[in-house]
């Protein structure tokens, strides 16, 4: 419900004549990898004219009595109530509903570090989707960059504002020292999703991955590709939900114990990934694997997969090029997934964070556990009742997903509180 | 216009039962100077339930196509857009319209130092107040409190995400660092209405208090009573518009340059106020002046009135408790405001704020200058056409108000720019 005073037309937002952007396809770099042929550059840019979100209010305001009740000297009351007793925050103000969703614009999508402005339309997307899909309102911010312990500060300081913290687009290995010591220090939900939302989305497709192919998580060997934010995630769910084996991939070879002088999350995989001591690279790791997922953005030749074990399962995920084209990964592959929305299967991290921050938000979480995550990706994995090659996960419209997200969510909260 | 599926109902956020507050009144100190005996305590707090801002999409999310446009693929090509021109944020980002309303509580309203938690409902009010008079989408933030520069650190790392800053409840004398560094820092409006906002009706309500008694503000004696953040602005604001002589009066005495060891703000002020060097207190500072303006939240006994110039105006701004009871005040006076919307002529910052900043957005000014806050009172004084004792400001609901004022900080910045 917004206020039933529609203001003046008069104070609409005055943004001046149209830039003059040149040939739209221009504004792109001539060199650049991202080419969408598929759409309209006039129609993207009408339709992030103005922006894509706004704020209303929740009441009406009609006229001195209801100013007095939504603003002074109503309001009085409400501010000492909450300082007496500061839990009524979350009954009285929008904060419980609210989440911010944070970047410093230094690694957002496949695009690099373009700085906080540029990651604007980015975080903006991000809160329609929790919105629509979750009712979770959420609010972009943008931070000029700096050091881990600047943006640490800087976004502690500015949480009790919100129910919840979703970190974006944030480079590693900076991204996982700045969720570890905001979860430490915030009482609230703090969830980086390029790392955690990937990791559950991939982890239902691969539950019902392998319900196709006839095997068990337990007896699977799986192949990460890429040691980034997706792929420590990745591997860490993999082992959380009992994955049999896991190998990771990064630009130099496999992640191991030979390996010298790694960052600590890549050395934290190599302590317990890779059993049994494979070196080399991916070709070497892939021998024998039931499936692979790449997380890397380069390529992976095709001709790979050939010496995978029966019915390999392959996640190709780098977007908008995947590491493997999904046709010549189906030469070799049952089961083929991608990040793309025109190919079957695609693991978009939208099947996952509107539910889990709804389900956090909804049970007063203070944190979102991997236990949580894992019941997240396994209700996900439940909406397709009859998993195929063609379908290992529900489409992002479908509405169900975010509310069995949310289910389980608050059903692992809530195993949690009773033991 | 909000996404045009909407979100199932199962995801309104679970509030959970009702607190029990005990019985509400209780909820109060018992000692509180701040009754409300008019408003229901019920009322107010059901007013406040699931706090009063939400966020909304602009643009209707219907279906794979929409979301391709909103969001991957279609983002990156805006994003790489404003990577190669930050200007175009301004038009294709929701930040040209939103302004963040900062606080960190230490401040708010006449409460006191009550944190960010209890600060979140007057916030989520002004946000609803620049949402309804001035169609700016304004959010809260408030801030664990710290150091100046912690503040300024944090405020300045967050305001690529925003076209403005309106500061809010910081106490004093730390506002004015804080709003002198934002201002040195930022290329974007910061405005701290608890200074300018209340300035800029000050000015407004004596411009035409001054017309019902004949007066010229050249020729005004004025006796600021109170050197915060309001008194400070309000005297600063006077001298910029002309009136003839201020005299400022804190808790200790009449500023002047016998006062040893003032902090800055009163520094400055005690170095071009009382020009023919009156000491002592309120008594004598008032002694022959036409117009008193109280900013201090103490009382001021009505007997003192007697010894002012012919027909005194007494701006009695203190709430909820006026320094002056207004019965009593008009004993004396010809023309008596206060901040009350239960007395005639309520000094309001509504009449204010809304306006500056939709005109400074829409004109993209860097800064809301001295001019800028001049022009804004005069165009709110200008709408009331003939004053009288009993009219000197505007309805706080008079729809003309915002447009005016954004009209008139408009006109001041494409004067300067083209001159």
């Amino acid at each position: 419900m917004t206020a039933t005073l529609p203001s003046p037309a008069s104070l609409a937002p005055d943004l001046g004549p149209p830039p003059d952007l040149g040939p739209a396809p221009h504004a792109l770099p001539a060199d650049s990898r991202h080419r969408f042929d598929l759409l309209s550059a006039d129609a993207v840019f009408r339709a992030h004219e103005g922006g894509k979100l706004g704020v209303h209010a929740t009441s009406p305001l009609r006229g001195a009595a209801d100013l007095s009740l939504l603003y002074t000297p109503g309001v009085a009351q409400v501010s000492l109530a909450i300082a007496a007793d500061p839990s009524l925050a979350d009954i009285y103000t929008s904060r419980r509903n609210t989440v911010a969703v944070v970047s410093d614009g230094t690694a957002v999508l496949g695009l690099g570090n373009i700085g906080p402005l540029a990651a604007m339309p980015v975080m903006e997307g991000k809160a329609v989707l929790f919105k629509h899909f979750g009712g979770v309102d959420a609010v972009p911010v943008c931070l000029q960059t700096g050091t881990v312990d600047e943006l640490v500060d800087a976004i502690a300081r500015i949480a009790p504002t919100y129910g919840g913290i979703n970190l974006e687009d944030i480079s590693a290995p900076r991204c996982f020292e700045i969720e570890r010591r905001l979860k430490e220090r915030l009482d609230i939900p703090v969830f980086h999703d390029d790392q955690h939302g990937t990791a559950v989305v991939v982890l239902a497709a691969l539950i019902n991955a392998a319900m196709v192919v006839g095997k068990l998580l337990a007896d699977l060997r799986v192949v990460v590709s890429g040691a980034g934010a997706a792929g420590h995630a990745v591997s860490t769910i993999l082992r959380g939900a009992g994955v049999g084996e896991v190998i990771v991939v990064d630009s130099t070879g496999v992640l191991g114990l030979d390996r010298a002088r790694l960052p600590a999350h890549k050395a934290d995989l190599a302590a317990w990934t890779n059993p049994r001591g494979i070196t080399g690279g991916i070709a070497e790791a892939i021998v024998g694997a039931d499936a692979l997922v790449g997380v890397s953005g380069g390529t992976i030749p095709s001709a790979y997969l050939a010496s995978m074990a029966r019915d390999p399962m392959v996640f190709a995920l780098a977007n908008p090029t995947p590491e493997i084209h999904p046709d010549l990964a189906h030469e070799h592959a049952a089961v083929v997934a991608t990040g793309r929305s025109d190919f079957p299967n695609q693991i978009n991290n939208v099947l996952a964070f509107p539910g889990i921050f709804r389900g956090a938000l909804d049970c007063g979480a203070r944190d979102i556990t991997p236990a949580m995550m894992v019941a997240a990706a396994e209700a996900i994995a439940g909406l397709v009742h009859e998993p195929t090659a063609g379908e290992i996960v529900p489409s992002v419209f479908d509405e169900r997903v975010a509310p069995a997200v949310a289910a389980a969510v608050r059903r692992v909260h809530e195993s949690v509180q009773q033991s």
